[in-house]
């Protein structure tokens, strides 16, 4: 996939929006984009070039962020879904948190070409996803993450 | 700890120095700072403003980065002093690139204070250590990571 044509960021509430890994309205952000696949979820990025770990590979840091807002992202797009929702019509999406983020680095990533997050959801309580990702470079995998997404609490947004 | 003196990245080699999250040379990135701190290492980090996750709240793909960083650097620190040397002393440390990273964020991370990353180092193989981190903003314990970090191949560079 080249580009996320419907992603569930387009759709936060402007109170979520501003996430620097997702947040549509963050001008400095990353911007990351989620949305279906088929059955998986998927999110397209491709790193600036400041965003190195040494010239020519990609920054770790990055590779976690994709995975965090992807795993994130995912876990809003499975619960819409289940909620008997879809992308873009018109509910306003469950928002979630990051719990845990395990990464395993597979191989160095190299700078210069699109990365692609390819995720699954399952659902393990009523407020807790798990989304299992895997981040390919062009068609080498270079990273796995698990992220465990939780439903934000309505405290987050009203401190 | 208000700020580390003397970091190890300070010393890393030019070709080493352009690290998004931890790299001298690059303009654009974080600078990530580590140290000792007694028989433990530090990062001391202050995020901007745009680095959020919602206003009022730090993105947790930052506090994967600082404890990415923190914890490559950590590891560059203690097999640097059991290799018989002390950052600063003239000679070059060894440089780490990261194997995996495991984080769980314990509650939202509030912005506007410094952040303090706090590790203990533990060799688990020659070229491998891993780095048991606890971030703290102020005085409140926000994250704990893990990171096995891994001695960088020297092809990494050669590329």
């Amino acid at each position: 996939m080249k580009k996320v044509e419907n992603a569930i960021q387009d759709h936060y509430p402007d109170d979520y929006a501003w996430c620097y890994g997702c947040g549509r309205l963050n001008k400095s952000g990353f911007h990351f984009r989620t949305g279906w696949d088929g059955e998986k979820t998927v999110t397209v990025y491709q790193p600036d070039e400041v965003h190195m770990a040494i010239p020519g590979f990609v920054y770790g840091g990055v590779v976690a962020s994709l995975i965090d807002c992807h795993g994130t992202g995912s876990a809003s797009i499975y619960l819409h879904r289940k909620n008997g929702y879809e992308i873009g019509d018109g509910t306003e999406p469950p928002r979630f948190v990051t719990g845990s983020l395990k990464i395993d680095f597979k191989k160095p990533t190299p700078q210069h070409v699109k990365l692609t997050a390819v995720g699954r959801g399952e659902e393990i309580h009523p407020k807790k996803w798990k989304i299992v990702t895997e981040v390919y470079a062009e068609e080498t995998l270079v990273a796995t993450g698990v992220v465990i997404a939780v439903v934000a609490p309505s405290s987050f947004t009203t401190k």
